[in-house]
């Protein structure tokens, strides 16, 4: 068993005079702060990015890092599943300790956005998509998911207001978390009177440009026994799928089957159902995401998603806590960290030590996105 | 334990008009078409690649290759380590299987990089050195083995023409190589008289611009004998280990620590020597770097690796067989497969089916250097 020794992250904010490699080793020193290891026990060093060739002229980032964070000897890679980068090098990295080929594995992620103008950055996350069926015919990111939302609106009984519930929901939860870029409320009105960016979408459907590095350190159970660590939560499975990169080649676009099937695996995996699960952080890169989210992971049938936000069942203090973060949308989406980051938050509830602590939370699900659904991994968390 | 149930890999050569998706596409059609393994057997799908965001405008290209070769639903990553991409991502899938998270694994390296010109490549290749110290003050990659080679020369007894030897050698290799981008002899008169690009190294010490793609299929042992398939050979064993990404950070510009700790590693997890090797692929981007390989993985004291070429002890029939395959300098080096390729050329030789066939070969070593060193990938080979 793969347990997490620490968990810590920066602030998600704009740093755009900061670098990838500064902001990860932020990050790192506050994960070893908080335990026992030091630096040179960690055998394998993962790092999420996605956008750190085309924003900072930078990639090899696997040694960079682990250099910046005083482990210049571990094996260290970079791994790229566009915005579920972060949850993918979580995914290595216990693979690597179940594998045996590392007791202490650091995996963490990053993203520095801010350093260019919004019409690059959005050129760039299109990078995601599939640069011969989608880029080149002129859709970026809001633009699909636009398309994705449009056609709920359509399919099922759903409307407006209770996508912008979502957005209302996780600005809210970010405002008692010191790690969110937006500590604001909002309320439906003053989100659907934001500025359109695709529609239906507009500005607050959408989370921010983001800037941020997030680090957890995971064990061998075994070896954190030898060594005597407390650790804070324990890994109880993962699951990962893919699916079309384009939404042309899907089905349906109102379903993402790469998280069903990567939640299928992972229940397998931990030996629960949904019913076990007590908190989520889910990838609610757009409201409508939130709501594909909780379908897909076996939460709500298909059209039902919208009823989490808008009845209070997805409130902190409801009966399925999801982003009580504040997710991508109220906490920020610094895309390589993100999945990484969601981990850190589930770390805390598990702890007991979340500024939204969710009662009674010992069963904890992330769930990571990348492009609109063709990667999708889900990590489930239980007590240490 | 872990099988090569089957290997392939489309020709080096440049393809300006093809994309990573068509030629990565093309190899695992091969590498499937050579076992009893389908598609959807996969679970998951390893992309090696270092460059695809900034020549093609294209990320996420785990689902978006795993769709392509036919395993749409298998989780599925890009792994990026600069150069070191494919035998890291050869890496990540043996530990995947290792792990119990899946039985077979594709793990395949794809560049296309003929689709820019030289020095938008140079640039982007830039990305795998240090962008605030070495990028920004202006040195690239010919310039910064061209530093290692300088200080090599003095530091030992070595000359210009020793270090062409390694490029005569593997050039003379590449011509039995259907799968080599450059198929013609060279001389050590020919190397020398080719156009400065860094001196001391000229143009016929450098591994040139190439496209292509490798994949490889990976299987869990007992998986491999339920369904009675036939592996062409095993993963004995891996090792992966960092260094600074920047030259000025390092004790010694004449030494690699990296492949060092990986073959130290490797030869730990397979159970073997140095002695036990009986051929390899090294990573030759420059004719230096088979020099430092070779020392750093073992074979030579300091100083002493060129003796191989200059001898004939790396030749095909020599003592120690350096780069049957023509190496990156004959075969060509598009960069996220070149790792990949290499282990492709070594199970060839491991079923005795090598155009430059080493007799008797029993264990086999892929040696993979991402930028100047600060990640390496070392990956031992048997029989099956």
């Amino acid at each position: 068993m793969v347990s997490i020794a620490s968990a810590a992250s920066t602030t998600y904010d704009t740093y755009p005079d900061r670098t990838s490699r500064e902001l990860f080793a932020e990050a790192a020193a506050d994960a070893f702060a908080a335990t026992a290891l030091d630096p040179p026990a960690v055998d394998a060093v993962y790092a999420g990015n996605f956008m750190g060739d085309l924003l900072e002229d930078q990639g090899h980032m696997g040694p960079l890092f682990a250099d910046h964070v005083g482990c210049r000897e571990a094996a260290s890679v970079r791994v790229e599943s566009a915005c579920a980068s972060g949850g993918a090098a979580v995914r290595e990295a216990v693979h690597a300790i179940e594998a045996g080929a590392a007791d202490v594995a650091l995996a963490g992620g990053v993203e520095v956005m801010s350093i260019a103008d919004i019409e690059h950055v959005t050129d760039a996350l299109a990078n995601a998509a599939d640069e011969v069926y989608e880029n080149e015919q002129g859709v970026t990111f809001p633009g699909i998911y636009a398309l994705m939302a449009r056609r709920y609106l359509h399919e099922f009984d759903a409307t407006r207001e209770d996508l912008a519930a979502v957005s209302v929901k996780n600005h809210a939860n970010a405002v008692d978390n010191p790690l969110a870029q937006f500590r604001r409320e909002l309320t439906v009105e003053e989100v659907l009177a934001s500025k359109p960016i695709a529609t239906p979408l507009v500005l607050y459907d959408a989370c921010p440009i983001s800037d941020g590095a997030s680090v957890v350190l995971l064990v061998d159970d075994e070896f954190a026994a030898e060594r005597g660590l407390d650790p804070s939560a324990s890994v109880l499975g993962t699951g990962q799928s893919s699916d079309a990169v384009a939404l042309q080649d899907r089905a349906s676009i109102t379903r993402t089957p790469a998280a069903e099937r990567a939640a299928r695996e992972a229940y397998t995996d931990a030996g629960i159902t949904p019913d076990d699960v007590d908190v989520l952080e889910v990838h609610d890169c757009f409201t409508v995401a939130e709501v594909l989210a909780l379908e897909a992971l076996g939460f709500y049938d298909r059209g039902e998603g919208v009823r989490g936000a808008v009845e209070g069942e997805t409130a902190v203090d409801g009966s399925l806590p999801v982003n009580p973060s504040g997710g991508l949308l109220g906490k920020g989406h610094p895309v390589g960290a993100t999945g990484v980051g969601q981990i850190v938050e589930l770390t805390k509830q598990l702890d007991g030590d979340h500024p939204n602590q969710v009662s009674g939370a010992e069963v904890a699900l992330a769930h990571n996105v990348g492009g609109s659904g063709a990667s999708t991994t889900v990590t489930i968390l239980g007590g240490a």
